[in-house]
C-alpha cells in the first residue's frame, strides 16, 4: 500500500523502455526488450491490461489507474487496490494451487503486476453468450469456493494470522465502497448512476417500493459489511473466470476482503443464473434446451463440488480455533450435525447475495453483457424481467432454497413465466 | 500498544515516587505527593489497581500485568491490553457520555492508566449478593448498550472510520483468546483448568454429550469470532459494572473488541439470572421473592430499555452506510419493519451467548461469586444446575425467546424445578 509520487501509468509505447531492464520479464518474455510485442487490451473497467510477448512467451501487465475508466477521471479510485490484488492472489494460490494466473513480478509504487499470460483461455462470460461449454466447470469453481472460504477462515488459520490478514484487507476501503453502493444500495432506490431497460419500468417500481425486500438486503449487507469468516475474491462473476473448453482460471480478486462466506459463490451463481435467463436471445431454438440445461447443471455442479470439498476440508484440515476437534471428534462425537448446519446458513447467505447480484446487474451501474447484447429492448426486458423477480425470490425466501435443486427447479419455471 | 522495555510494575511503595510530577495527578490527588496515601484494592484477575488519595481527591491507577493474576507468572498475558482499554473507555466515554471513569492520563510505556475514582461506588455483583437494589440500574445499562452498540457500528460511523478500528482492534488477540477459550471451548468438554462443583457431574456429562448443543455453541463462536458490527465492551458481566444506590458506572473494556452487537446485553442478561438462580442461598425467605422479582424486573428494564434507545438512535443517527434513508425514509416509507427485524435477530444472538456465558461461569475457570459463596456444595450444586440446564435451553431455542418476558418467565419456571 506504498504506491509512489512517480506512479505513472504505463503505454504501449512506454512499456517496453520502463519494464525491458527486469529479470522476471526477460525470463518470460525474452532477453531483448525491443524484441517484445505489447498489445493493451483492458477491457474492465478500472485497468489498464497489457500482452507483452516475444520470443520466450508471453506475460499480462495490470496496473491500476486512478480512476475508474467505466466513468472516467470523475471517479477517483485508489491505486492501492493493486496491493490488495497481489495480496488476493498470493493467498489464493497457495489456498488452490493452480487456480489463479501465476505472478512474476509485482510492484507497489506503479500498482503494477506482471502475471502468467492466459492462452488460448477467453472470458467465460462470452462463452457462455455464443453457447461454448467447459468441461471441469463446476468442479473447478466449486472447489476454488471452498478452498479458499475454508482455507482462510477461523476454521483453518491461526487465529492471530487470520486477525492480521483481516486487519490489513480492511484498509481496502474505497475499492468495498462501490460494492456496498452498487450491489447494495444502487438498484432499490434511483440512484444518480444506474440505468435499466425501459420496459422494466413497473417491475422496478414495485422491487423499489417493496420494503420487506429491502430490509432483507440491508440485512445481507450488514453481514457483507462486518462479518469477516474469510478473504473473499469479492467480484467473482463470470468475467473474472476465463477458460479454455477443459480448463477453468479465476482472475481479477482487486475487490478481496474478509466476509462472509457465501458471497463469492452467491455472486458466481447468480452470473450462471442470468447467463440461463439470457439465452432465449443468443440460441437457436434446437440449441436452447441442452444448453440452459448445461447451464443449469453446471450451478449444480457447483453447489455439489463446495459442499463435497467443503465437507472433506472439515474432516481433515479443521485446525482452527473453531468446531474444536475437542469438543467432538476428540471426544468420541461425529461433527457431522455441526457441519450440516454450518452449511445451511452458509446456503441461506449465498442464495441471498445471489438474488442481490441478479439485481444489481439490470438496475445499477455495472450491467452484464448476458442481457446487454440483446439488442431489441422488448426482449431484453422480457428476460431480465424474469431474472428480477427471481431474485427477489431468492432474497426474500432464502430458507426455501436450501438444494441446489431447488433453485434449479425454480429458474426453470421463472424460464417460463411470462412477467412482461 | 508501544509498551517499553521500561515497564516496571507499581507498588505502593514506589507509586508516588514515580507518578509524583505528573500534573493530571497533582490536580485530582494534591500537590505534594509526599502527602498522597495509596492502597492497592485489585481485586480482579489481570491487574494492579491503586486507590491514591490526597487533599485535592483521590484517583484510581490501573497498571496492567504480564500475567494473569488469577492463575499466575505460568499464563502470560501481552501488557497491550492497557492499550484497548484506554482506546475502549474513550470511546464509550463519547459515545455514552457519563457511562465510564474520566480517563487524567495514559502511559503506553507503562500499560498504565490513572483514572477517576469512583466512590462510594461498590461492584454491583457484590450489591446483588447482598440484597442490594439500584436505582435506574436497567435504564442505564440498557441504553449503555445500546449506545454503543449503535454508535460503534455501520448504522451510525463513517465506515472508513469503522473499517480503521476494527482493524485497530483486531491487534487485540491474546485477550480475546482468552474469552475464546474459557467461555466458547473450556465448559464443553474436559478442558485443563476447568472445575466445577462435584455434585454437578451427572449434568456436566450430558451438556458434554450434546452434540447440537455444542454445534449451536460454536455457530454463534464463529459469530464472536467474524462479526465485527460494532466496538463491545467484551467483558460486560456485573463485576465489570459499579453503583452506588442510584448511580451506575461500566468498568474494565479491556476485553474491547469488535464483535457481535448480542454479546455484551447477553453476556450482561446471564450474570443477572446467574444473581438470580444463586439467591435463594443467599436471602431468607421473606426478602427472597421480593428481590428475586427485582432481578428479573432489571433484566426485562434492560431489554427494553435497549430497544427503545437502539430504535430512538435508529430513527434519529442512522448516518452509516447500512440501511440508508434513501431506501426507506427518503423514499417515504417507514425502516420500522427493518429495524425490528434488524432487533429480531440481534435478540437470537444475545440470548446464545446469554446461555454460553451461563455455562462457563460453572464449568470453565473463572466463576462468579455468585454461585461461588455459597459454602453447601449440594445447595450450590441444586441452584447452579438450574443455571446450566436453562442455559442449554436458551443457546438451543434462541428463536423461542423473542421477548424479555418469554425469558423472565422461563427463568421462574427453572427457578422452582429440582433438576439434581
Amino acid at each position: 500500500m506504498n504506491v509512489s509520487e512517480n506512479y505513472s501509468p504505463l503505454t504501449s509505447e512506454t512499456l517496453c523502455r520502463r519494464l525491458g531492464d527486469l529479470d522476471p520479464l526477460k525470463q518470460n518474455v525474452g532477453p531483448d526488450p525491443s524484441g517484445w510485442k505489447v498489445k493493451e487490451v483492458g477491457d474492465g473497467n478500472l485497468n489498464l491490461v497489457f500482452i507483452v510477448e516475444g520470443s520466450a512467451g508471453a506475460v499480462v501487465v495490470k496496473q491500476a489507474l486512478p480512476y475508474a475508466r467505466l466513468v472516467g477521471e470523475g471517479w477517483p479510485l485508489p491505486l492501492y487496490r493493486a496491493f490488495f490484488e497481489y495480496n488476493a492472489l498470493t493467498r489464493q494460490a497457495l489456498r488452490d494451487p493452480g487456480s489463479v494466473p501465476e505472478i512474476y513480478y509485482f510492484d507497489d509504487a506503479q500498482a503494477m503486476i506482471v502475471m502468467e499470460y492466459l492462452s488460448p483461455h477467453t472470458i467465460l462470460r462470452g462463452k457462455l453468450i455464443k453457447g461454448e461449454s467447459v468441461d471441469d466447470l463446476a468442479s473447478v469453481l466449486g472447489r476454488f469456493c471452498a478452498r479458499t472460504a475454508f482455507r482462510g477462515s477461523d476454521l483453518s488459520m491461526d487465529t492471530a494470522d487470520r486477525k492480521a490478514d483481516a486487519a490489513l484487507f480492511l484498509g481496502n476501503v474505497k475499492i468495498t465502497e462501490i460494492t456496498e453502493n452498487l450491489v447494495f444500495c444502487d438498484p432499490y432506490f434511483a440512484a444518480e448512476m444506474n440505468h435499466h431497460t425501459a420496459g422494466l419500468d413497473p417491475i422496478v417500481d414495485r422491487l423499489r417500493a417493496d420494503v420487506e425486500l429491502k430490509a432483507a438486503v440491508q440485512q445481507l449487507f450488514a453481514r457483507f459489511s462486518a462479518n469477516a469468516e474469510t478473504m473473499l475474491h469479492g467480484d467473482l462473476h463470470t468475467g473474472s473466470i476465463m477458460c479454455t473448453d477443459s480448463e477453468t482460471r479465476i482472475i481479477d480478486p482487486e475487490f478481496g476482503i474478509y466476509g462472509p462466506m457465501g458471497f463469492d459463490l452467491g455472486m458466481l451463481v447468480a452470473n450462471f443464473l442470468m447467463a440461463y435467463f439470457s439465452q432465449p436471445a443468443h440460441r437457436a431454438d434446437g440449441d436452447l434446451d441442452s444448453y440452459q440445461a448445461w447451464i443449469l447443471g453446471t450451478i449444480e455442479g457447483v453447489f455439489d463440488n463446495f459442499d463435497q470439498e467443503f465437507r472433506r476440508l472439515w474432516n481433515t484440515e479443521r485446525t482452527g480455533i473453531l468446531y474444536p476437534r475437542s469438543l467432538f471428534e476428540d471426544a468420541g462425537q461425529s461433527s457431522e450435525i455441526a457441519v450440516t448446519n454450518y452449511l445451511k446458513s452458509f446456503m441461506r447467505d449465498a442464495v441471498g447475495f445471489c438474488g442481490i447480484e441478479m439485481h444489481r446487474r439490470v438496475l445499477s451501474l455495472a450491467h452484464n453483457a448476458d442481457f446487454e447484447e440483446i439488442e431489441d429492448p422488448t426482449v431484453r426486458a422480457r428476460l431480465e424481467a424474469r431474472n428480477l423477480m427471481f431474485g427477489r425470490d431468492l432474497i426474500l425466501n432464502a430458507e426455501r432454497f436450501g438444494t441446489p435443486a431447488s433453485i434449479t427447479d425454480a429458474a426453470r419455471a421463472y424460464n417460463s413465466e411470462n412477467i412482461l
